[in-house]
């Protein structure tokens, strides 16, 4: 990051630079980076303390990686094991050896970083167990068309949900729609948005998975049923800004008079669980009930317009920077 | 309501008229009124719609009622039978028959308005229910001494948790220490108040009963710790303007990172299981556990100011207003 953004990311905001790679220190491993992800909470630290502290002037824009074990301390990975870890947008990360977890052999690789990664299985204790859902239920997805989106969408609809999913354009409510099997789908950017959403969802709405906060979310509560939950999962459109936008309206009152719950999660709540929900999404997709969306450029200098295209709404589905081929095997 | 109220609410918005009492419709009951409550929710709807449609100039400002059955359809209850009801700010209030309920003969009447009415039945299910309160944690209580929160608050210590008590005056959290058994308590108008909460706190808020909403939420959300719980009872703070105040800080965001839960609640989610919680809270009360305050106010001229002081932070405990003695037997 070359300086703290104020307004709308732009390439101003990134700097890239060589440097030596160090050697690692004992509590770390070095890595060679596959792929590394592009994904909206790396704006949200950019601009002040998120998910992790905030980012400062000069240092990487942190990222789930994907990667190769060059380097580890006795004890530690093997060199050549692949591995996922938290590291940044760089070709060789050091990353603290806690910060590494050995890969499940499942899938194709870069499916670690979105249906097996941190974006599926948000989708998947978001809808399993935040949601509370049942068959029958209408869930609307904001964000429908992103790398949780996409995901959330479809395994509500494996649990026989109607799926109401809100997009910025109208080719993407296509896919949604013809590819993934979504029940109904409404552009955001449409001057009929609320109107469009109201009559996709004739009994109400049950389920709120709420990806992007904001504007949106606005026009989503006056629409929730009785006893209906609110899954909140992230708030994008807050992320692109020097501060969020106030609320329109209070919410504490609409979750009272209807009964509603909203609550927050992290995916690393159920860390013990992964492993099993991994396997669960792996087999989903394997039986066609699953269709994983990717968007994967080349070269780290693609990660900066991938990251302000992604907040301008401009991608679907998975998005990652591949910084080296799939090592043998993969 | 003499008019919509613009800003604080004041006298002038609030008019007495002398009408005939009218005969009951089929599907009605005539009912001389013992108590009515006085309840921020009034001026909640004399706003806008909130727990019911918003209320309109010329009508009578709604309220729970305890009253004696004056005529009744045939079927209905007994002339002379005490039930409690839907009422208003009324002598005599024409209630439909299917808003009524008839009073387990327990405690004392005014307790029916209280402890063992909305505002004991909304502690009793808010610390029991939605907040999923643990033994040994913190829970903070806004409107501490109001009528809802010196409930919730003492329910919260026979669990076994550390209460810390938010009010407008050192009066009342002396009361609360002293008569109620809360830990501690911080009065929010002192200007040390972030300070003064974070101190009383040392380990992080595990459930945040919130009654008020509005600024004093945002200083409480901070001090959360990791799964917290928010039980939102009410937001009296938005009640008395013209229109709540706007957040200062992103609520989905803090719920995130804390995975914390957000729920709203009515009393009425939980009316089969009323019976049992009424005798709970009255054991409670009879073996020395919970303490009932009542600020009883007479005559119905009474009602208009009892309410804008109660908006202003001035009372303590259950407010209500009686119109006529207690019933033979009571």
């Amino acid at each position: 990051m070359a300086e703290r953004p104020s307004g709308p990311l732009a390439m101003r905001h990134f700097r890239s630079e060589v440097v030596p790679v160090p050697p690692p220190p004992a509590d770390a491993v070095l890595l060679r980076n596959i792929f590394v992800s592009v994904a909206p909470g790396a704006r949200a630290v950019m601009q002040g303390a998120a998910y992790r502290r905030q980012l400062l002037p000069g240092e990487v824009i942190p990222s789930s990686v994907i990667a190769e074990v060059v380097a580890a301390p006795p004890g530690g990975p093997e060199p050549g094991s692949i591995v996922g870890g938290a590291g940044g947008w760089q070709e060789y990360s050091v990353v603290p050896t806690s910060e590494i977890w050995p890969l499940e052999r499942v899938g194709e690789l870069s499916h670690h970083l979105g249906l097996l990664g941190r974006n599926g299985l948000t989708a998947y204790f978001g809808i399993r167990e935040v949601a509370q859902l049942r068959a029958g239920e209408t869930v609307v997805v904001s964000g429908a068309a992103g790398g949780v989106g996409h995901l959330a969408g479809q395994l509500a609809r494996v649990a026989g949900a109607q799926v109401v999913g809100i997009t910025s354009s109208a080719e993407k409510n296509e896919i949604l729609r013809r590819q993934l099997g979504y029940t109904a789908t409404v552009n955001r950017r449409s001057s009929s948005f609320a109107d469009d959403l109201r009559a996709a969802c004739p009994a109400g709405v049950d389920v709120y998975f709420d990806n992007v906060g904001g504007p949106v979310r606005e026009v989503v509560l006056p629409l929730l049923a009785r006893h209906g939950r609110i899954v909140c999962s992230g708030v994008t459109a807050h992320y692109d800004a020097d501060r969020p936008p106030v609320g329109m309206t209070d919410i504490a009152m609409q979750l009272i008079v209807k009964s509603l719950r909203m609550q927050g999660f992290l995916v690393a709540d159920y860390l013990p669980r992964w492993g099993t929900a991994q396997r669960e999404l792996h087999a989903l997709q394997e039986a066609g009930e699953l269709t994983v969306l990717e968007d994967i450029r080349h070269g780290l200098d693609s990660a900066p317009g991938a990251l302000i295209e992604m907040l301008a709404g401009g991608n679907i589905g998975q998005l990652a920077v591949r910084l080296a081929p799939d090592p043998p095997g993969w």
